[in-house]
C-alpha cells in the first residue's frame, strides 16, 4: 500500500522515522550513562517493535501482562520483568513461559506472596526470580523504601530460595510535572529513595543485583546516578500530547496518530464530525490537568500537518466532534465528508490499546507496512 | 469451568439470568406496543448474544461498524442498519456483505453522499438502501427535522434510485437525564420531531417505510406513539451504572462486571489495589456528572454482592485503586492479595470494548461458558 487514503478508517498510523528517532534519542541517552535499559512493551504490544528494541537495547524488557510474555518471547527478549505485583494464581502461566531463552522476574510487596512464590517454585521445580516493588509516593502497591522490617523479611525469604534479584521503583508522579527542574528533582528522589532500600537490604547481607527505576520523563532528564544499574521507560517509543505537556518531547515527535474520515460537517455548532470516537481514540483526558488541554486529541491534516487550535472536543462511541479550541480565532479546515484527518493522542498507550494493528508509514520507501499488535491479558 | 476463581483476571463476567431478564424486559415492552424493535449490536459484539436477540426480536439489527456486519451476518440477522453516517470509501466493503440474507441500510445527512451512493449502486449493480439521519438536538451529524430543502433533496435523490427507506433519529440527550418525567418529555420530543420530518417528506411524495428512533432510556419509558414503526436500543442488554443513575434500571440489574484479583493492600491510603486498571475497566467516567459518582466502578465481592460505598477511585494501565467513597463511614472489605472482587462498570459498551470474550455465569447449570466477542472496525 502506498497511500493513506486507501486505508479503512479509523485506524492507527505510525510514522516510522519518528518512531526510530524516538528510540535513538533514548538509546543515545542510555549508552552515555553506561546503564542498562529495559523498554516497557506495554505501550506498543508489537513483535516488530520489540525486535527493534532488542537491536538497540539488548535482551531485557518490562511487561504489564503475561500475554506480552507469551506473544513476544520469540523476539529476542530473554529477560522479562513483569511489572504488576504478582498473585499466586498467575504463577502457573508464567512457569509455562520459562525456558533457557526466557527468564521471568516478578515483583512482590508482601511476605505472604513471597512465601507462596518460594513454595510454588519448589513444588514445580522451576525458577521465577523476584524483585521487591518499592512505593516512594504512597500511591499504590509497593513497600516503602525505609520499611526495614518488610524489606528484609521479603528479601530474606526470596534470597534463601535463590530467587531474590533486587528492587524496582517507578516515578509515576513524574507524569504530573511540567518543567525540567521538577523532573530532575523527581528523578533524583526516585533514585535516592530506591538506594535507601538497597542500603537497608545490603546491611542485612541481601545484595541487589538489579536496581531498576524509571519512567519516560525521568529517564529523559539529565539526572544520572551510577548506583542505579537499570532504567526503564515505555511511552517514549511513540510519545504523546501528555508527554509534550510535561515538556519531554515536541509535538512533532509524536509518532502515533489515528487516521479518521470526515463523516459530516455541522455548521450550526461549527464542528467537523469524524468516524473516530472513544473506541478509536480512547477516553483518556490526560491533558485536561495540563497547561494546554487538547480535549480528546490534536487534529492534523491527512499528511500530518498540525492544525493549530483545532482539537477533538467530544467523543461518542464511533463519533468524534472536532472544533476550534474555545477562545481561539483559528478556523476549521475547509473540508468535506469523505476527506481524511489525523488525530494525535493524549496518551499513546490508551489509544494503541483500542487497535489490533499499526499502519507504519515509511516515508523513505513510500510504503505503508502493516505491523500487528495485540491486547488482552 | 464451574468456579470464578479458576479464571485468569482481569476478565469480563456476564450473569446469564440478568442478561435474559434485561432482554425479556425490553421484549415485553416492545410487543405491548406492537412496534418492531432493532437491537444495537455495538454493545455486546457477540455471536451468542446476537442469536438470542433474533429469538426475541427477529431479523433486524443496528450496527456501528462494518466489522459487526461481517462477524454477525450468519446469526439470523438479515436487515442491518449501519448507524454512522456513511462515507463513499466504505461502500465497497458493505457491498461485499450483501446477499439475499443480508440487506444493509446506511444513514446519510448530505446530498453529496446520497449522490455518491446512488452512483456506486448503479456502477456496482447492487442495492444499499439508506435512511436520512436526523439531528434534533444539533449535537453531531444529521439533518434538522424541519430542514425541508435538505430533506427533500436527499430523499428525492435516494427515492429516484429506489434506495430511500425512511428516517432515523437518536435521543442522545436522554443519557443526561435522571427522572421519568424528563425521559417521557425526551421520548415525546424524539418521536414528534422525527414525525415532522416524515410529514415534510410525505408532502413531497416521499414515503418513509422505516421511521426508527430510540435509545435505551427513551425506549424503556412508557411513552408510545403508533406512528413510529421501529424502536432501537443497545446498552439495555447489560445495563450499567450510568443507566442506574438515569433511573432506568436498578444496580442489581447490571449483568456485566469485571472480575479482578487483589494484588496489594495499602493501609497508608486505605486502599485495595487490584489488577483491573483502565485497560480492563475503560476510562469512562459517565457517572461523574450524575447524582452518585461511582468513580471508575462499583466494587462487589466475588459472588456479586455489592459493597456499599466502596468504589474504584483511580486507575492506571493495569492497576485499580479501590477506596471507600469520600465522606462515607463504610469500611473496606477484609481482604488479602490473591482474593477476587468484581467491578460494575460505568458504561457497559466501553468496558466490554476492552475484552475479547465474556465468561457467562449460568447459575442454573452451575457452569461458566465462554462466549467470544470482537472489536475493531
Amino acid at each position: 500500500m502506498q497511500n493513506l487514503n486507501e486505508l479503512f478508517t479509523p485506524c492507527l498510523i505510525v510514522e516510522k522515522s519518528k518512531l526510530i528517532n524516538n528510540i535513538e534519542r533514548l538509546s543515545s541517552r542510555i549508552f552515555k550513562e553506561k546503564t542498562k535499559f529495559r523498554p516497557h512493551l506495554k505501550t506498543a504490544k508489537c513483535k516488530k517493535i520489540t525486535e527493534i528494541f532488542t537491536k538497540y537495547f539488548g535482551s531485557r524488557a518490562m511487561v504489564s501482562t503475561i500475554e506480552e510474555i507469551e506473544q513476544l518471547k520469540d523476539c529476542g527478549i530473554t529477560d522479562f520483568l513483569y511489572s504488576v505485583a504478582i498473585v499466586p494464581n498467575k504463577l502457573k502461566r508464567i512457569a509455562s513461559c520459562l525456558s533457557d531463552n526466557c527468564q521471568v522476574t516478578v515483583s512482590i510487596d508482601h511476605i505472604s506472596i513471597a512465601n507462596e512464590l518460594v513454595n510454588f517454585c519448589k513444588v514445580e521445580g522451576c525458577k521465577i526470580s523476584a524483585v521487591i516493588e518499592l512505593d516512594f509516593d504512597g500511591h499504590r502497591s509497593g513497600v516503602r523504601p525505609n520499611a526495614e522490617k518488610q524489606l528484609i523479611e521479603i528479601g530474606k525469604c526470596l534470597s534463601d530460595a535463590g530467587l531474590f534479584r533486587g528492587v524496582m521503583s517507578h516515578a509515576g508522579a513524574s507524569y504530573n510535572l511540567s518543567n525540567n527542574q521538577d523532573l530532575l528533582k523527581c528523578a533524583k528522589n526516585e533514585a535516592e529513595q530506591t538506594l535507601e532500600a538497597v542500603r537497608i537490604l545490603k546491611n542485612a547481607s541481601l545484595s541487589c543485583n538489579l536496581v531498576t527505576i524509571g519512567s519516560t520523563p525521568t529517564v529523559l532528564t539529565n539526572y544520572n546516578n551510577d548506583a542505579i544499574n537499570e532504567l526503564r521507560a515505555g511511552v517514549f517509543v511513540f510519545f504523546d500530547l501528555v508527554q509534550t505537556g510535561i515538556g519531554i518531547c515536541n509535538i512533532e515527535d509524536i509518532a502515533l496518530s489515528v487516521l479518521t474520515s470526515v463523516i459530516s460537517v455541522n455548521r450550526e455548532i461549527d464542528a467537523i464530525i469524524v468516524d473516530a470516537g472513544w473506541m478509536a481514540l480512547s477516553r483518556d483526558r490526560g491533558t485536561s490537568s495540563q497547561k494546554t488541554d487538547f480535549g480528546y486529541g490534536q487534529v492534523c491534516l491527512e499528511d500530518g500537518t498540525i492544525i493549530e487550535d483545532v482539537i477533538v472536543t467530544g467523543v461518542q462511541q464511533e463519533h468524534g466532534i472536532i472544533q476550534v479550541r474555545k477562545g481561539s480565532e483559528a478556523l476549521l479546515p475547509n473540508i468535506k465528508p469523505g476527506d481524511m484527518l489525523r488525530i494525535l493522542p493524549n496518551h499513546a498507550c490508551a489509544t494503541a490499546a483500542a487497535h489490533d494493528r499499526y499502519y507504519v508509514n515509511d516515508k523513505i520507501t513510500g510504503e505503508i507496512e502493516v505491523w500487528d499488535k495485540f491486547n488482552g491479558w
